[in-house]
């Protein structure tokens, strides 16, 4: 009986929770704290070393070494997405059978389409991930425990795996991210994802930065209420990785933008044709959608 | 010496402390709460004679007659701006000299030009003020006494009050409108305070109401983070009291929607051309510009 206890995973090597982290920024570090807390046993690798060494005093129980690989039961790829697809690459043939490997980027197409390849020829299971949370600040410093607590997290697991076997795959999944707090869940297609996020979060980015280009902004002191400081939040960035996260769907994106430019040209030409019914109807529009939006939300 | 104790003002007839508003919205309604609560004896006028009875319950001393507008020594106009010039041009002479006259609305030019030649012809005093707070609802039901706890406050006199006498009206008004809670006042003309308030407010519910026409709405749900939440709060407003106040400063907010639009398009050639220099720069730039903002914030 006492050997019946033991699962196949475990027989294979696997060390049930214990958690690989590639990358310590603010999302892998905030994954690594929150699994950690929870008793997890995390080992982690990052390019900086000092960061890396840094965690094993305060969240991790050491380095990620390529001999742990195989005995973790969730790999978490918290890179940017090149990075991800490299490391799967390079460690596909040492991660079980038995693991579930995740990655945590804002994108997920190039991310994917890629590592859904590398894991079908390797025989190992891997599961898009984008938990949508974040700040306007980067690295381990700002990661923290409760960063995810009641935020969404959105999984595309490859386009084979369905049904039954799928909802028992992203049930697993959630028991092991359970110590992060996920609010909602959310399955979808690479594709579905990127159009989605090029609207909610990257245009989001790409509006907050270009906002803050008007001559103006030299002169706003003393006048920036509520609104201006939502609308500007985000401008604060990390340019690298928005670049990155933007190029890889651009095509959505700047779809995105070119709406966006349709319907601000339709209110300045209201304005300037000094058209009140005009302008008061593209409000009341906007207006009625949010509402309606936000009675969705609280379905 | 008690006869002394009286001040040319009380002479005059006006009752210290006696505060006049017209209009109980969400503006009105919140700074005669403000006052009420202070123990200031608020009279108010509203179109909506139900809304006058409930404050006048709640909150007011009760409506303020053409016989108790002389002995107000601050009367608060807190109506649209158009309703705010008519009121003013119809009671000034009612309207004691030792009084201050204020106006609430969010756009100066179009109130300030005429009311400070009504008042200039009256003998009395007009200041337009812009108290920069307010949120998505309207009205006198969501009118809270601790809407402007912290908020910003421009002030616009009148361009023939300078130096110490100007210096010693906004101070007056200061004392007046203590129980409000203002926090930094900001002394300005009319023209560059819709110049810069076209930039932090219009500029930024344009931008909210245009973010929401997108067809990507429909298909968020389970996708918005922070940020899409942030851009879009100020979506939901009131379409009539915007589109006034919207045309009442279309020069300035045309043009900055022009020159954000001009922003957008580059963002959107940079992803289309694939530019990964060009846009990290743009978004570097964006970062910076942000930056520099806050750190002026914070002086």
């Amino acid at each position: 009986m006492a050997q019946d206890a033991q699962s196949p995973a475990e027989k294979s090597g696997v060390v049930a929770g214990r958690v690989g982290v590639v990358g310590l920024g603010l999302i892998g570090g905030s994954i690594a704290r929150a699994l950690s807390r929870a008793g997890r046993e995390v080992y982690a690798l990052d390019l900086d070393e000092d960061i890396e060494r840094f965690a094993a005093i305060e969240t991790t129980a050491g380095t990620l070494t390529d001999e742990l690989v195989g005995t973790c039961e969730l790999v978490v790829l918290a890179c940017y997405p090149e990075g991800c697809v490299d490391w799967l690459h390079a460690h596909a043939d040492l991660v079980s059978a038995h693991a579930i490997v995740i990655d945590t980027g804002g994108v997920k197409r190039s991310v994917c389409e890629p590592c859904f390849e590398i894991a079908r020829a390797a025989g190992i299971t891997f599961l898009g991930c984008h938990p949508m949370a974040g700040t306007q600040f980067s690295g381990y410093a700002h990661s923290r425990a409760d960063m995810f607590e009641g935020a969404p997290l959105v999984v595309c697991p490859p386009p084979e795996v369905r049904g039954v076997t799928c909802l028992a795959l992203v049930d697993r999944l959630e028991g092991l991210l359970a110590p992060c707090g996920f609010g909602r869940l959310t399955v979808t297609t690479p594709e579905r994802h990127d159009e989605v996020i090029a609207y909610t979060s990257q245009l989001a980015h790409v509006v907050s930065s270009a906002y803050v280009k008007s001559p103006t902004l030299a002169r706003h002191e003393g006048f920036s209420a509520g609104s201006y400081k939502d609308l500007t939040r985000v401008a604060r960035l990390n340019p690298q990785m928005w670049c990155e996260l933007f190029l890889d769907d651009a095509d959505n994106l700047a779809s995105e933008i070119g709406t966006l430019v349709g319907a601000l040209n339709r209110y300045k030409e209201a304005l300037e044709a000094r058209d009140a019914e005009r302008l008061t109807e593209l409000l009341a529009e906007g207006d009625r959608l949010k509402r309606s939006d936000e009675r969705e939300d609280e379905v």
